[in-house]
C-alpha cells in the first residue's frame, strides 16, 4: 500500500524530511510570493543553490492539471509546452486556486515540488525541468514561501519517487527553440527525417515575440535575444554564446572605442589571464570586493596543482607588479595600457545574458601618472569616450555621473560612471565606469617613481572598463514588443532587402533587387538580399523585424514600374516610397536620421521619467511608479543604507496591498556630474542631514 | 660539531636523503651534459618538475668561488651578476674544473646542488634562484647525470641548511632588468632615490643583445624579446605578458588575417571559455590529445563546484553542440565560424614565450558543410589565407604541405599546414594548420541535417588556428646579432627620427625634425621622433636597433643644410641619403622595398638549406648540417617512428663523439602539396618500402 502524505507548513515538511533520510539546510526569509522577490531574497551564506519556478497549470479542454517546476530564469512558452503535450495551442492556463488548494494543499504564492506529495489520488501530472537533474543544490520552500530549503538533486528525486508520480522530464531549451522551427525539430528528436515543409501562416506567428515587455519584462528580453539570433544557451550556468548577430555588434562598439582610446595615447597589451593567490591578496579592499567571485584553477589534466592559480576577476593585480619594474624616473610615465579580454566572475546571483554572466568581454585599461591631477583628468577624459560610446554608436543617452561611497569601486579614491534607464521597467543600468584609483595601489605593489624634485612618489592611478553589459542595456533601453530594434551604426545589417515575387514575375523582380543590392554595397552599406525561395514575404518582415535590422526595402511589380522601392523603418514603423535615383544617398541619410531619432525617442523616454522629490514620500510614490529620481542628499553611506533597506520594506508593502509597483531597493545610481544649485539649508530628502548634494535614486541593475 | 658529508654518486645520495628524510622519485634518463639535453629527456611520468641550471663560477679578482643553482630557463647575464655580486663587470668565469673535482667531487656535465654538501669548508659560496623556492618538485641530479631526483622546494632548503651554507638569493628576473637601466634600479633596491644621472657609455653596452645566435640561440631570444620590450615574464610558468611593441604586431596581424576570412564569407563570434566534463570527452582521440593538458576550475570563492569545469584547450566540443542546434536542413549550411580567444593548455614541456605557452591568443575557425568537396577546398582557402599572412605581413616564407599521420590534428581526417624555417638553428617550425575533420565530430555531437535529397546526412567540418606563436617565429626568422629586426607591415613604428643635435643648433634641428615627422604622420607612416635630451644619439641607435624599427632617419646640421635625411635600414644595415623632397613617397617605397627584401632574404637563406636526400646517410649528414631534408618516403606512421628514434640516438652518438650538431630527434614537417615526380621503384630513404611521396624532415619546434 502507498504512503499517503499530508504536508501543509514548514514543520510537517522537516518531520517529511527527516522520516525519509532527506537532507536539508533552511533559511528564512521575508514572504517571497514572486520568481523576482525570491531570487533577490533567497540567499544561503554557503552554497550555491539553484532555485525554482512552480506553476500549478490545466488544459483548458482535457482539464488535466499540471504541476510544472522549472529552473527559476526558464522561459515556459505555453504554446510550446501545448505543442509538447499534444493538446490545442492555446489550451495551456494557470489552474484554479481553488483546485490548487483542494488538491495540493498550497496557496498561489507558495507553489512548491513538495506540494506533489499531497497528491495522494494522482490527480495532477508533474512536469520537471531536466535541468534541475543532477543540481548540486536546489531551493524548495517547505510549503511556505517564507522559508527555503536547500536539497540536493538526487533527494529531489528521492521526493518525486516517494510521491508516486512519474514525472514527464521537458528539456526547456529545446521547448523555446520548438516553438521557431517545429517541424524540423520534431523530425530530430524522432531521428527520422521527413519531408520539409514551406513554413505556413501559423509558424509566422510562432517566429515572433509572443509576450510584451509589459507583461513580463524577463520573458520578453529572453525571447527577444534567442529569437533575433543574438544568444545561444549554454550548459555551464552564467555562460552564453554570443552569435554573429551580437558578436558584430562588439565587433563594431570595440573598433570605435578603441580608435577613441589610441587617440588619447592609450596602447594595446595582453597580460596572462591567471594570478597567484600571493598577487590577488595584495591589496585589501581590492580583495574583499571580488575574493567570493574568484574561480580558481587546481588541477591540470589528472594532477593537482601545488598552489591553486586564480582567474582573473579583473587585472589590476596582474598588472601594476610588471608597471613596477617599468617605472624609474616620472620619464616612464604616463603608462597608458589597455587590454580587450575575456573575464570570470563566479556570482551566484542568478544571471542574465549580457547583463550578469559569469564570463564577460570587455576592455580593462590601466594607467599610473606622476600627479592626481593628470590622473583624475584622464579618468575623465576615458568616461567621455564611453558617454561618446553609447550616445553615438548605440544611440542610448547618459548621465554622468560619481558614485556614492557604498558604490565606489573596491580598491578605488572615487568612481565616475554613466548611468542609463531603462524605461519599460523603470530600472537604471549602470552603463561603464571609470576609476581613480589614487596611490592605495601604487603603495601597495611599490609602483613609485623619482619626481621632478629627485624626490621618490607614488605613482597615481586609474583603471576602466567597458563590457558586454552595453549590448544588453541597448536590447532593453530600445526593443519593443516585435524585437529587436538595432541603431544603424552598431547593425550587422543595415537594410534588408525583400523582393515581392509571384511566380510570374520571379526573375525579373529579382534582378531589380539585386540591382539595389549591388548599389548599396558598393557605397559601403551592410545590405542583405532575402531571395530565400521558401519563405513568404510575411515570414520574412516579421523574420528581420525580430532581428532589429534599421530599414527594410520592399521591391515589388509596382515599385519596378515607378522605379522606386518601399522603405520601412524598423524603430517607428515609418513606411514611404523612396526613388531607385540616388538611392545609396538618399538611404545613408535614412540610416543617419534613424540614429539620431532612435537616440531623441530615448532621451525623451527617460527625461519623462525623471523626477524631482525633496521628501521621502515624493520619493516612494515616483519610485513605485519606476521613475527614477533627483533628490538633495547628505551623501552619507549610512543614510543610503537605510534607504535601501526603507525603501525595499515599502514597496513590499504596497505590492502586499495589492499595488502594482516594482519591488526591491532603491540606491543611488549616481551624484550627477552637472548638479543643480541646492537653497542654503536643503535637507536631505531621506533624514535630519543638511544636503550637500543632488544624487540620482532608482532600481537598478 | 658540524656533520661532514661526501656524495659522490646516486647510491649516496639515496642514502643521505634517507637519512635525512628527504622524500624523493627517481627517474632514469641517457646521461645529459647539457640544460638542452636534460629538457629533452628528464620526465616525470606524473608531476610536473621544475629543472634546474648548475653553474660552477669564480671571481677572477677576488678568487671567491660559485656554486649557482637557478631555474633552467633563467638567462644569466654575467655582467648583472658581477653588479650584484659587487666585482667588477668582467670578472666573474666559469670555475676551474680541478677545483670543482676537488672541492664539490662533481665532473661538468653533473653539477648539481647536492654538491654543495661536500664543501665541508665552506670554500663555496651558494647562490640560489629566488624562483626554486617554494616550487613544488625540482630536478635534482643524484651527483650523476644520468639521474634525477625529484625533491620539495622545501627539502631544497633542507639541503641548504643541512650543507651550513648561507645561500645567496636572487631574483633573476630583476637581474636581467638591471643590466638595462642599473643606476634606478639599484635606487629602487635600496629605497633611497640619488640622483639620476645621463646614460654612460658603459650602459650602451648592457642595453644591447651580448649574446650572438650561433652561441647560445635561446639566451639570444631571451635577451631579444625582453630586451626589445616585447615580452615581460611573469610569475605563473609558461605564463607572459606580451607588452604593446608585440601585441601592436598581433593587431596588424589580426586585422588582415580577419579581413581575409570576412572575404571568404566567415563571421566572428565568442563561445565560452568553460566546458563541461562531459562535452569535452565526447569525442575520444581528440580527449586523448588534449586530457593531459587541461586545466580544470573546481573551486569558486572558497566553496568546491559539484563538477569541475575545463577551460578550453580548443573549441570543437563547446561549439559543435550548437552547431547541431543551429542546423536542420542543408539550407542552414555552410556554417563559416571563427573565434578571436585565449586558449590555455597546461603543458610540461619547458616553456618559450610566444613559441610554447601556456596560455596564449589564437584565432580559431570551425565550419560545417553539407559536401566533403565543399569543406575540404574550404580547408585549402583558409591555409592560403595562413600563407598569405606570413609572406605578406610578417616576410616569411612557407611550406604548404600534409601533415603525416603521426603528426595529423587529434579528430581530424587530415590536417594542412605551413612550415617555416628557422635558419640560425636549423628547426622547422609549424606556422599555422587548417584541419579537415571529416564527419568525426558531426557523428559524436549529432550535426546531422537532411539533404537535397532528403536524406539525412552528417555535416562534414573543418577546423583551422593561427597564434602568437607566429610572432616568435617571426622573431626567430628576422632577427639577428643586434637584436629585433620587424618587417615594415608589422612594425609598430615603421620609421624612427633620430636628430643628431648639439646644444648649440639643438632648437633649430629639433624644428626640422619635427617637420619631417609631421610630413611622415600625415601620410599614414607610423612614425616616432626621439628627442629624448637626456639620451645621446648613439644609445638611441642601439635602442630602437634591438628593438628592430625598419628605418632610422638621422637628421643632423649638414644634413639640414643639404635639404637631406640619413636613412639607415634596420634588415641589411644600408645607409645613404635622402632629399626631404618628396620624402613621404621615398619611405613609403623604402618600406615596401625592405618588406619585399627581408622576404627575399628569408627565402634565399631557406632555399639554401632544403637538401635532398635518397639514403639515410645523405638523411643524417644533412640534419647534422642542420638542413631541412627532402626525401621520397613510404607515408608510413611505423616508418617515421623509427626515424624518430634512430635519427636522436645517432645524434646523441655524434655530439658523444665530440661533434656539433644538433641533437634531439627528426620528424616530418609535413609531405609538401608541391610534389616532386618520383621515379618509379624509387625505395624510401629509412626503410625497405616503396615511396609514396616526398617528404619534408627536420628538427622543429
Amino acid at each position: 500500500m502507498e504512503t499517503s502524505y499530508s504536508l501543509t507548513n514548514i514543520d510537517e515538511t522537516e518531520k517529511f524530511c527527516n522520516d525519509n533520510g532527506i537532507e536539508f539546510s533552511c533559511v528564512r526569509h521575508p514572504p517571497v510570493p514572486t520568481v523576482e522577490t525570491m531570487i533577490e531574497e533567497v540567499k544561503f551564506p554557503d552554497k550555491e543553490v539553484v532555485l525554482a519556478k512552480n506553476l500549478f497549470l490545466k488544459d483548458k479542454k482535457k482539464k488535466t492539471l499540471y504541476l510544472l517546476v522549472a529552473k527559476h530564469d526558464t522561459v515556459v512558452d505555453f504554446k510550446a509546452l501545448a505543442k509538447f503535450l499534444k493538446t490545442g495551442s492555446s489550451n495551456i492556463r494557470g489552474g484554479d486556486s481553488d483546485k490548487l488548494e483542494e488538491i495540493l494543499k498550497v496557496k498561489g504564492g507558495s507553489i512548491n515540488l513538495f506540494c506533489i506529495l499531497n497528491d495522494n489520488e494522482k490527480k495532477v501530472q508533474l512536469l520537471v525541468d531536466k535541468s534541475l537533474y543532477g543540481q548540486e543544490w536546489l531551493g524548495i520552500h517547505p510549503m511556505q514561501n517564507d522559508a527555503t530549503f536547500a536539497i540536493s538533486g538526487a533527494d529531489m528525486e528521492k521526493v518525486i519517487t516517494l510521491s508516486n508520480h512519474e514525472p514527464q522530464v521537458i528539456n526547456f531549451s529545446e521547448l523555446v527553440v520548438l516553438s521557431d522551427t517545429p517541424k524540423y525539430k520534431q523530425q530530430k528528436k524522432e531521428k527520422k527525417p521527413k519531408k520539409e515543409k514551406k513554413a505556413k501562416d501559423e509558424d509566422l506567428h510562432e517566429l515572433g515575440i509572443t509576450i510584451s515587455r509589459e507583461d513580463d519584462f524577463s520573458l520578453w528580453y529572453s525571447q527577444v535575444i534567442t529569437k533575433s539570433e543574438m544568444i545561444e544557451y549554454y550548459d555551464v550556468s552564467g555562460c552564453y554564446i554570443l552569435r554573429p548577430w551580437s558578436y558584430g555588434i562588439w565587433e563594431r562598439v570595440q573598433r570605435f572605442l578603441d580608435g577613441l582610446f589610441k587617440q588619447s595615447g592609450v596602447e594595446n597589451s595582453y597580460f596572462p589571464i591567471f594570478v597567484t593567490e600571493k598577487a590577488l591578496t595584495k591589496e585589501e579592499d581590492h580583495l574583499e570586493g571580488f575574493a567570493p567571485e574568484v574561480a580558481w584553477v587546481t588541477k591540470s589534466g589528472k594532477t593537482d596543482m601545488k598552489e591553486p592559480i586564480a582567474i582573473r576577476p579583473t587585472s589590476e593585480t596582474i598588472m601594476y607588479p610588471a608597471f613596477a619594474k617599468w617605472v624609474q624616473s616620472h620619464r616612464d610615465l604616463p603608462i597608458l595600457l589597455n587590454q580587450w579580454t575575456n573575464i570570470v566572475r563566479w556570482e551566484f546571483k542568478h544571471p542574465t545574458p549580457f547583463i550578469r554572466t559569469r564570463e564577460f568581454l570587455w576592455q580593462e585599461g590601466h594607467t599610473a601618472h606622476a600627479t592626481k591631477d593628470e590622473a583624475t583628468k584622464f579618468v575623465y577624459e576615458i568616461l567621455e569616450c564611453y558617454a561618446k560610446t553609447y550616445e553615438e554608436m548605440y544611440s542610448v543617452p547618459v548621465i554622468r555621473g560619481i558614485k556614492s561611497r557604498g558604490e565606489t569601486f573596491a580598491g578605488a579614491d572615487f568612481t565616475s560612471t554613466v548611468e542609463l534607464f531603462v524605461p519599460s521597467n523603470g530600472r537604471g543600468i549602470q552603463g561603464a565606469t571609470s576609476h581613480y584609483l589614487g596611490q592605495n595601489f601604487s603603495k601597495m605593489f611599490d609602483l613609485w617613481f623619482e619626481n621632478e624634485d629627485k624626490k621618490k612618489d607614488f605613482a597615481h592611478q586609474t583603471s576602466w572598463g567597458f563590457t558586454t553589459r552595453s549590448i544588453g542595456a541597448m536590447i532593453m533601453i530600445h526593443g519593443d514588443n516585435k524585437g529587436l530594434v538595432l541603431p544603424p551604426k552598431v547593425a550587422q545589417v543595415q537594410v534588408v532587402i525583400v523582393p515581392i515575387t509571384n511566380k510570374d514575375n520571379h526573375d525579373e523582380i529579382l534582378e531589380s533587387a539585386d540591382k539595389v543590392f549591388a548599389t548599396l554595397k558598393g557605397s559601403g552599406i551592410r545590405v542583405k538580399i532575402d531571395d530565400r525561395k521558401n519563405y513568404k514575404p510575411g515570414w520574412k518582415f516579421n523574420h528581420w523585424e525580430v532581428k532589429g535590422v534599421p530599414i527594410r526595402l520592399e521591391i515589388g511589380k509596382k515599385d519596378i514600374e515607378n522605379s522606386e522601392v518601399r522603405v520601412v523603418r524598423r524603430f517607428d514603423g515609418k513606411k514611404f516610397q523612396l526613388s531607385t535615383e540616388g538611392i545609396s544617398q538618399s538611404l545613408l541619410d535614412e540610416l543617419d536620421k534613424i540614429q539620431a531619432g532612435m537616440y531623441d525617442k530615448a532621451v525623451k523616454e527617460r527625461d519623462d521619467r525623471m523626477k524631482n522629490a525633496a521628501t521621502w514620500d515624493d520619493f516612494m510614490s515616483e519610485l513605485n511608479q519606476r521613475n527614477l529620481i533627483l533628490t538633495p542628499w547628505c551623501d552619507q553611506e549610512s543614510c543610503e543604507d537605510n534607504v535601501k533597506e526603507r525603501s525595499k520594506e515599502e514597496s513590499k508593502q504596497a505590492e502586499n496591498a495589492g499595488e502594482e509597483v516594482l519591488t526591491g531597493s532603491a540606491k543611488t545610481l549616481c551624484k550627477p556630474i552637472s548638479q543643480p544649485e541646492l537653497a542654503e539649508g536643503t535637507k536631505c530628502f531621506a533624514c535630519d542631514s543638511n544636503a550637500t548634494s543632488t544624487a540620482l535614486w532608482g532600481r537598478s541593475y
